[in-house]
Order: C-alpha cells, then sequence, then structure tokens
C-alpha cells in the first residue's frame, strides 16, 4: 500500500496560483492583498450523516469544496484558499484520485488553491476551512437587515431535497426533473459570482444549507427583526409544471437544506438593481417577503390572506 | 438533548481579542498587521488512531490545539487564529465543557482566537486549522539547509513515547519521570517562543510529530542536503538517569513521535547567539549533527566513530 505521503503528493499537489507557499511544509504561507480582508470558514462532512457513504467520489470531492466556497459567497467574498483533511477508512487509490479531481475542478472553478492537509486512517471524514478576500467593510453578514427590507432568494431551493427523496426511494420523480435534482444535490453550484454582485445591495445574507425557513432564522435572530414570507412569491411553478405536488413542493422549498442559494434582504430602493443583477448572472432571483419589526417572528402567508405557522424548522444533526 | 447549536454556542463562544468577527456568521472576519504574510496549517485528530477514545477530554482540548500551534511555531510564526470542526457520537454536554477547557487554555496562552466552527454528529474526530502571522520574508522552511549546517533539536524528545509505552501496558516508568512523560504526550507544550527566537538564525525547521529520524528526512528532502547525526550528542542522560535502558531511550529519542519539539538546522556561525536563546527561554537545546552535500543520505555516528544504518523511521497512518 503507498504510504500516507505518497498518496498526498500524488493526488493532491498541484499548482497554486495565488500563493507563496502551498502543501509541503509545517504551514502555507499567503498574503491578502492590500485592503483586503479575510473571510474564513469551516465545514465538516462525515460519510453516513452528511452523505452515502457510496456516494460518488468526484462529486464527492466537488460537493466538499463546494459547501465551503458557497459560506464565502454568503459574505460576498473572493475564494481564495482552502485546507483539506480527510480521515479515510483505507488508502483506496481509486478513490482518492476521483475525490482529488472533482475537489480540483471545484476548486479551479472559482479559483481556489489548496493550500495545505492532512490525511490519516478513520472513518470516512472530510474537513475544509476555507478563506477568502473581500475590501475592509464590504462584508455582507447576517446581522444587517432592518424591519422593511425586502427577502430575497436566488434559483430554486428545494431541488437537493427532491434528489434526495429520490435516492431515498421516497418518491420517483419525472424524468425531466431528475437530473437537475440529483446535479443539486451532488454538485452544487455555489452562488460567488451573486454574493459578489451583491456587495453594497444586500443588508444581509446566508446561504440555504439548512433549509430556507430555519436559515431565515438565522437572519432574523442576529438582525433583531421578524419576517413575513408570502407563500405565493415562493420559487414553486418550476416544479409544480413538472408535476411534484403543491404540498411536497412547497415543503421542499421551505425546508429543503443543502442547495447552497443564497437568502438575501435588501432595501425596496434596491429593487431595480437587484432585477439587474439576475438579467446579468442569468440567474432567477424570487422577492418572497418583507423583514418586520417583530424581532424573531416568523409568518408565512397564504394567497387568501391566512397566516399560517411554520411548520419545519432547520435540519439540526442533533435533534 | 440540545441542539448542536445552542452546544456550541454555549461552550466555544469565547471573547475574540484581535478578530472583526468571529464564530456566528457564514464566515469570520479577520485583518492581518500590514507587512505581514499569514502561515495556515491544518491538522485532524482521529479517535483510535491518534488518542485513545477515554483520552481525559481536558487533555484532549488542549493537545488539538496545540500540535496546530506547534506547526507555526515551526515556522517562526505567531500563531492568531483557529477554527475546529468536530465530529461528535453524541452531545455529551461534559465531555464538550471538559474540551473547550482545555482548548482554551491553549488558545489564551499562545494568543489564538477561535474564529470559526463546525459540529456534527460523527465518529469522534477533531479538526483544526490554524493561522498566524510573519514578517513577510521571515518564514523558516524546510528548504533552507545547506550542507555543513548544524543540527539542532529542542527539549527532551522520547518523553511522548515512553507515556505512550507505559499506557499501553509495554512498560513501568520510574515514578521521577513518569508524570513528565504523560504530560508531554497529553499536555505538549509548542514551542511558539523558541520559533520565533530562531528567526533569523535557524535555516531550515519542523516540529517533531512523526519521530526525530522521520522528521529530519523532510528537512534532508526538501534542503537537498544529506546528515550526520552523532549518537553520543543526543539528549539521553536525561533519561538513561532515570534508569530508562539506554536502548530504548535512543530508540525513544530517534524515533517517538508527538513531543513537537523543534528540529531545526543553522550555520555553525550562529551557535552563540543559539545558547543565548536556549538560556533566555531556560530551554535545553542540543546540537546532535551536521548537514552534508549527499543528498539524502541520513548517517549515524556511534562514539566509536562507526558509522549504522537509521533503524527507524517515521510513523506513518497507513503504513
Amino acid at each position: 500500500m503507498p504510504s500516507e505521503f505518497d498518496l498526498i503528493r500524488r493526488h493532491f499537489t498541484r499548482a497554486a496560483v495565488h500563493t507563496d507557499l502551498a502543501v509541503g511544509d509545517d504551514a502555507a504561507l499567503l498574503r491578502p492583498r492590500a485592503g483586503m480582508q479575510l473571510a474564513v470558514s469551516t465545514d465538516m462532512l462525515v460519510a453516513g450523516t452528511h452523505f452515502f457513504p457510496d456516494t460518488d467520489a468526484n462529486a464527492l470531492g466537488w460537493k466538499t469544496l463546494a459547501v465551503n466556497v458557497s459560506d464565502l459567497a454568503a459574505m460576498g467574498a473572493e475564494p481564495r484558499w482552502a485546507t483539506l483533511a480527510l480521515a479515510l477508512p483505507a488508502a483506496d487509490e481509486d478513490w482518492l484520485a476521483a475525490f482529488a479531481d472533482g475537489f480540483f475542478a471545484c476548486a479551479m472553478r472559482y479559483g481556489v488553491d489548496l493550500v495545505g492537509g492532512d490525511t490519516t486512517r478513520g472513518p470516512l471524514t472530510l474537513s475544509v476551512t476555507i478563506a477568502g478576500e473581500l475590501p475592509v467593510g464590504d462584508a455582507i453578514t447576517r446581522a444587517g437587515a432592518t424591519p422593511g427590507d425586502d427577502i430575497w432568494i436566488s434559483g430554486q431551493p428545494g431541488l437537493a431535497a427532491l434528489g434526495l427523496a429520490e435516492l431515498r426511494g421516497q418518491l420517483a420523480l419525472p424524468g425531466s426533473l431528475r437530473d437537475r435534482c440529483l446535479a443539486a444535490l451532488h454538485r452544487p453550484v455555489p452562488r460567488v459570482e451573486l454574493g459578489l454582485a451583491l456587495r453594497g445591495l444586500a443588508s444581509a445574507m446566508l446561504d440555504v444549507s439548512d433549509g430556507l425557513l430555519g436559515d431565515l432564522g438565522h437572519i432574523l435572530e442576529r438582525s433583531d427583526v421578524g419576517a413575513q414570507v408570502e407563500l405565493d412569491a415562493l420559487p414553486l411553478p418550476p416544479l409544480t409544471q413538472h408535476g411534484i405536488d403543491p404540498v411536497l413542493a412547497r415543503r421542499c422549498v421551505l425546508a429543503g437544506g443543502d442547495d447552497y442559494e443564497l437568502l438575501f434582504t435588501a432595501p425596496p430602493a434596491q429593487r431595480d438593481a437587484i432585477a439587474a443583477v439576475a438579467e446579468h448572472l442569468a440567474l432567477p432571483l424570487s422577492r418572497i417577503g418583507t423583514t418586520t419589526a417583530t424581532p424573531g417572528e416568523l409568518l408565512l402567508r397564504e394567497s387568501d390572506g391566512r397566516f399560517i405557522p411554520p411548520l419545519l424548522g432547520g435540519y439540526d444533526h442533533f435533534a
């Protein structure tokens, strides 16, 4: 069996583009550009908890980095550097090669240098820490929403939840939607360009990893506001048009995790600018509600004006 | 059972000292000081591979951060920020509280802000990424040794290996040494002050995590030099004086891992300056050999002048 050092060298040494010293020493050396602040985030993915142990290794490599890139997108930061620590039950070279290919495909797509790593024996576990840059003061945190802001969601939330339900044998997706849902689940596309474009427009932002309503709750808590979500404004038609039951569609859009769409707030004065961003990026942005002055209160409004209670929170790994 | 979010908040939210925005958003925000380069490193510790599952949680918290701090010490960098990702089999609050106390004791000792984290369910696994600062160009890498440099080791290597052997029931340590060996194993002291003091003195450096000879091999490889180690110059007397068998002592000093002492090279012209550092820090520094012009060749010399082959490489998790 090749040694740990051989394996790391063979599959995880690729040219670093904007790093003074990358993998191979006790630490990597890098320099943020002048005037820039660093945004740093970390995620851990565990087999059996976050993905099926038999998940395609290439897709897993992509997703492992993509979910971290998404955290930086959610700050309006530009991804730059990442470290990867992985525990593997065995030194399976085919698996490592495919994983590395997927990981570096995402790294190259988003301009990320892999600058450090650790490989060890253990139950399959993947941990990435990512660092990006943004001009000092430009970060879009969860804390900036004020009452009366619009609430927006990017793209099509709910796809990954539908894909997961199909994989679990809980439903059979129509052929026209199946590939898109599985792609959303396995190869999520972090909204980096959107995050950058929303600097100066969005007042608060995060990426939806645990479900739209649960994650909206984090903005409400940090910004000390409430929210009213218009159920009619949710992007349901792209799902129901393919034959997805309207109740299931609503549930997937509101509570489905793992889509990595951006949920953000912005003053109504920015509507035109945001519409222009949507057009420029060819990415639908749905205005789904309004923040209110009642801290923590989350109301869902039906088309007939009735308010209904939120059904589902986020997905909590220990709940 | 408290939720994941509650647990994180309760035990891992402590004041950050030099961070613009710490735990709680999609990413932390931080700013390196002007003229500084960042040094970044990552490590993953897995129960059963790197530590016994029943290891004292407080000690484990200390060590989890300390081994990462040591990587920065080995570059001559000043530790500043860390992220922590942990997978836990269950949300055991007592364990988490003790772990956090040990982790933050180390963080406070070395001036590290915890700026990000992820907690999830899974087999006990700990992953830290650490970032520190050093003036641009001051890093002490593994690649700077030239033939004729002295080879130095800090402190007392071998203690952690003796402590591990005692825990495994392979030997019974004399009482006078036992506590010191177990402390070395459970609460290693990263040599940050030494790393900083060696800027401008050491030509190459790393921290000994896998064993002195194995890690020396990394310097030889990166610096394209060889080495001759004088066995008589090894810090064996502090072990043999306590009754440790000389053969075992030599083996522990040369091949024992987990001590996190600094192994470094320096031109002979720096001997006085290095002796002054040792005195100032009250830390023994042993000059144990010389680098040679034969790339990769590692010779061990007995007191009678005979050369013997290196017995043991580093500890390889997949070997």
